[in-house]
């Protein structure tokens, strides 16, 4: 299936008013849920509340118009708000530009780094975040989320350059605690724990349908935002010491425009190109699962020039970095959305609430949307990963610790680029140190298997090896000192027989090794023979003069190359 | 045969007179040819010339105590003195330390660091500067050595950030060029070059015999370096423009001390990483050329072990970075060095020289020196290279490409990093797009093979393939993608076979979709099933769920899944 250019031609053209009343009614669920959870992210993300909602209303829209996903829902999400603090956070404190200027430049670089990418189908980069090091990276933000929102739940001022100085700094603030606040906060979060565990089954039980239910619980959120903003109006909280949002401007998202300041878009490049690449790995990966369950397909490059556009989109209406979310993209998807026209209808309602909705957030306290942070973020957090992989593979466990260590000890940018760079050197270096068998003839069959794990026929003058491994550079050398040590240790060795089955490939310094091994085996008497050499690496072969100069020849299968070589080892078959 | 910590300890027990005179007619040639060598590398690095004689004594002494090859002679090498000279010059220019204090520092923190990687056994580092990268980075630096040594050439001022300036701002001082200094560099140049190409052959015909030969040739330099310091003393050349060596000080090496100063360690880090590096390529590949041609091997941790003492020596000893060199060891080796007393008989002879010689050294034309640089370095660029792997390899000629391009352009430093970056990007990317073959089985055989091409029989109902590549995170998803795509293919398929001979690994991200695979392939009413499944795959498989949950079965060998599944494409073999 080709992709048009704007994918929404596609689905546009059979539109229907069944459709719309779908998209209607999961448009209206969603903006339900997103309206506490914009602000609350906008807030992460160091910015003022209203800043959430402009962030969620032309990306929407744009990737209503380019998307490739039926269901994805495009707006602040925890992990990009993160970031974008952190790296807003630091170019701030130098002074030169306003906090808010900075986020939406940086909105605008990412947004035009993902447009880059997509046209350069750079879309396979994702592919090298491997799922341990993004497993790792979601819970530390995870945590480093729920820390950062501690503060607000308390009341306190803290901060801390990591994970553990913050909890730190956090101890010895409790002296200092608001216990309005902090009792807010904490009944705020106990409520949502419960709506999200609890009030489904509950709901149902009591006769309402599954819709209904559906949608009073994905209102949980609004509910605590309402009853606490009532309550803090009537009862003058403020004046006790509990922090409300206060004014947030009435009006349609501004229109605005990136810093350009060279000095600036340098400093901001290397978070923007995490913040894409993040930002893209989570929102591919949570359309890939929502299309699987539809036997739909999304198509990674275009999914980058969507959300390059819808980054740009918010750098240019006063918001700050997007991406595809995964709590939103699935309560469309279950609310029932069957095209991209929900979320245009989606953009639709949030505007109205910019525009009416915003006088009556005055009251609403800060920990209220602290607490539905905190209740967001802590489902991000997942351990599980940490058994399965000590289990599986130490390499993958590595790999999720330093990248879950890193991040919480050095914060996002250097903990995600140091879980990449380790899992590439682990991948690295176990392919440069190749498992190398010796094989023999499995009785009865033409296979050849390990001497040492099966009981296999072999011959004395013949040496059946099967390199594990493409040969490349990186273990070109190693390869050479082990064949030198198995021809030293076999002296009656006349052949040696390298199965290639899993040899992928060849390249020129591998190639100039086997060149000298076959060279030093010539100069000992010993002919090399090659077996089961695959399509392309033959083709490769046969463009140098390795074939030309070889003393032995290549066989089909390594089953030829001993009825060749050493046919005793066959024929003492039919004797037993 | 394990070493022992002191290899001294090992040949020194058999000395005797005959390896003595041996080693001392060794020794002899060597000095001769080092004398001239040392001034010309300092000089190359930016030092004064007494300098190089420093930095080849005690490194020489050390070696012979630690190293593990026989015949490599340690000190200045033009690869690694260029290197000095940019990484030194850049300090330097900051007007902080002086120029020889930088380099006894640079020389102690890449001593320091070769231990440590000697240490922590990091020899296997070196691997991953493929062939193909130090070709490029080789040539690069020889054009770039040469280059710069034609200002001196030319009795000109000249300097640029890369070669290309550097080579237009030597075209620019043409009218200034200094004849005299020209004319003396020119037949210097000239004079070796015949040494080198024609003069034995030339010595042998007349009846020398090809000891005798050797001597005379290897001494080529000292001859044109008597014969010009003669003639500039003799006629005032210096009156003329000519520049010389002048005054060097008469005297043993002198003590000396690294600079402890943060900041200019935390600057030379990144350079003195790359020399101990590039360094310990050089001297490795040196040291297993001439052992292989005797029979002997080296031992690349504790080569590091002997190159970090040298390095430490160096600096503390008046030197600069050193390593063994290429031209210095094939010498010592052809002369008849056969032990590494060999070195130690040779530092006493460039002790000898630095105590005596010196004040002779005064009129010796800088010229000269220029012209034996030129001359030892233009043997070091190869260009066949480029014609080699643009046969064989296109992404091994990218690399070689890249890196002498960005050597060239962007300094030593930049290109070599670029190059190592580029070949493992390259390798990385070609593994995270695996080639996936449809195999049938070849008639008359139990052997499969692509379908595509050669002649086999298939079945509509079972699919088997083989992916040609381990399985990990950078090819999981292509391989998930590639799979849902050929059962959308096959639409009368019962079962996928996936032949694993040539995947020696699964990391935990390939299993996760290796997991999603089957269950789509089970919902689709469509079995999955694995032959050929390695030893090592296998033992960390059963550490998973994944084969108690498989719909499938594990096959030995692919014939054996196709014996179960769709014997008719055997049993028409006896039709035939």
């Amino acid at each position: 299936m080709k992709l048009p250019i704007l994918p929404a031609l596609q689905w546009g053209a059979q539109y229907n008013r069944e459709l719309l009343v779908s998209d209607l009614v999961a448009a209206l669920i969603v903006t339900i849920m997103l309206i506490p959870q914009s602000l609350a992210y906008a807030m992460l993300a160091g910015l003022p509340p209203e800043v959430g909602l402009y962030a969620s209303v032309a990306p929407l829209v744009l990737y209503t118009l380019l998307g490739t996903s039926r269901v994805l829902a495009v707006g602040p999400v925890a992990v990009i708000s993160l970031m974008t603090a952190a790296a807003v956070g630091e170019q701030a404190a130098l002074g030169v530009h306003s906090y808010w200027q900075i986020a939406l430049t940086l909105a605008f670089i990412s947004g035009g780094l993902l447009l880059l990418m997509g046209f350069l189908k750079l879309g396979f980069l994702a592919n090298f975040l491997s799922h341990s090091v993004v497993s790792g990276f979601i819970s530390a933000s995870g945590l480093l989320i729920a820390a950062s929102q501690l503060k607000t739940l308390m009341g306190v001022q803290a901060s801390g350059d990591n994970f553990f100085i913050l909890i730190w700094s956090l101890i010895q603030q409790i002296p200092n605690t608001n216990v309005l606040t902090l009792a807010v906060g904490l009944l705020a979060t106990g409520f949502l724990f419960w709506v999200r565990q609890q009030l489904k089954p509950l709901l149902i039980k009591i006769g309402l349908n599954k819709l209904a239910a559906d949608i009073v619980t994905k209102a949980g959120p609004v509910m605590a935002i309402v009853v606490t903003t009532t309550l803090a109006w009537q009862l003058d909280w403020p004046d006790a010491g509990l922090k409300v949002v206060g004014t947030v401007p009435q009006g349609l998202p501004p229109l605005t425009a990136p810093l350009w300041d060279l000095t600036l878009w340098k400093d901001l490049f290397v978070p923007a190109l995490l913040i894409s690449i993040v930002g893209f790995v989570e929102s591919v990966s949570v359309g890939q699962t929502l299309a699987a369950r539809r036997r739909e397909r999304i198509e990674p490059n275009q999914e980058l020039v969507a959300l390059g556009a819808c980054n740009i989109s918010a750098s240019l209406t006063g918001g700050f970095p997007v991406t595809g979310g995964f709590a939103r993209s699935v309560v469309n998807a279950d609310s029932g959305a069957r095209t991209p026209a929900a979320g245009l209808f989606t953009a639709i309602g949030i505007t109205l609430a910019s525009l009416l909705l915003t006088p009556a957030l005055y009251y609403l306290p800060q920990a209220t949307l602290a607490a539905t942070i905190i209740v967001a973020v802590l489902s991000l957090v997942d351990f599980s990963i940490f058994k399965h992989t000590w289990r599986y593979s130490k390499a993958d466990f590595a790999a999720v610790a330093v990248t879950l260590a890193s991040t919480l000890l050095l914060g996002v940018e250097i903990g995600l680029v140091a879980g990449v760079v380790l899992s590439l050197a682990m991948h690295l270096y176990r392919t440069s140190q190749p498992h190398i068998a010796t094989i023999g003839l499995v009785p009865g069959t033409e296979h050849f298997r390990n001497v040492l794990r099966h009981d296999v026929r072999t011959s004395p003058h013949v040496l059946c090896l099967r390199i594990d491994e493409s040969l490349y550079f990186a273990n070109a050398r190693n390869i050479e000192d082990r064949l030198n040590a198995e021809v030293a240790d076999n002296p009656k060795l006349k052949d040696v027989v390298l199965q290639c089955s899993a040899i992928n490939d060849i390249d020129a310094s591998a190639l100039e090794s086997l060149e000298a091994i076959e060279k030093r085996l010539r100069d000992a008497g010993i002919c090399l023979h090659l077996s089961e050499v695959k399509g392309p690496v033959m083709d490769r072969l046969e463009k140098s003069d390795f074939l030309k100069h070889l003393s032995g020849q290549v066989f089909l299968t390594n089953y030829r190359a001993v009825q060749h070589l050493c046919p005793e080892i066959i024929q003492t078959k039919s004797v037993l």
